[in-house]
């Protein structure tokens, strides 16, 4: 869970910034890009209100742009940088897209899938996905919670 | 994972149907429909070859289609029957979408995460979605035989 490159943190703040423009619609504040050769190919935030649908994750958003840049189902040799620990719709995602790495923020005891509450990457699947986590993981969960703190003032 | 209802097997004929113009397709055949009220409101079959996307599986194409029916994210009181036990993916995504049942033909014990490798459907998730399996196996487990036979002739 802890090898780390040094343009984790410089791809993470990409996402960070995607979370933010997520936050500034209203929606839960995630966010994701998709890196391959040290360029950002894919980005995506979480839209699941303002496109009311259940599958308008940042991860999935992200990765069928990448999908379309690269005209390929196969991400093969890309990175995922993500504000928030996926879910296990987004984690399967990952590993059908056939991601090499997947980077995360913050994690998610209630819903995340990729070390709290099970580890999906690590079943045995027609793929592995290496994990790096946590990275950011102050700025990524301060921005969840300011976001949940003011639902409730 | 037993519960069984009088349509069950004419709402999984449809979703066979769907999963045979996948073959046709040169696709691995998987096919899937979202119910509510009796009625089919969201279509699916598998297509990651033909649209080139690692999201194109049966299932998320018919909860996008259900979604969109509903202009909601919350496919609340929806069942959806599918060809073969969803994988990570698309098990993520049942419960994202909030639906209340899932219904599959064939086990999948290579990915199928709803019942076979694992079963996230029985996480404590903020969604539960119940499991009626398997229904019509014969008929959806011979249609992916044949296909991956045609493959290796």
């Amino acid at each position: 869970m802890f090898f780390r490159t040094a343009e984790d943190e410089s791809f993470m703040r990409s996402a960070l910034e995607l979370a933010r423009q997520a936050g500034c619609m209203g929606e839960i504040p995630v966010g994701a890009v998709v890196v391959r050769e040290g360029q950002i190919i894919g980005r995506g935030y979480n839209q699941r209100e303002v496109l009311r649908s259940p599958l308008a994750h940042a991860e999935l958003i992200a990765i069928q742009e990448a999908s379309r840049a690269l005209n390929s189902w196969r991400l093969t040799g890309c990175s995922l940088y993500v504000t928030l620990e996926p879910c296990p719709m987004c984690a399967g995602a990952i590993v059908n897209a056939r991601i090499q790495r997947l980077v995360y923020g913050a994690f998610d005891p209630k819903g995340g899938c990729c070390g709290s509450l099970i580890n999906l990457l690590a079943l045995e699947l027609p793929h592995q996905t290496a994990i790096t986590a946590p990275v950011l993981e102050q700025e990524c969960s301060q921005l969840l919670e300011q976001f949940f703190q003011g639902l409730r003032a």
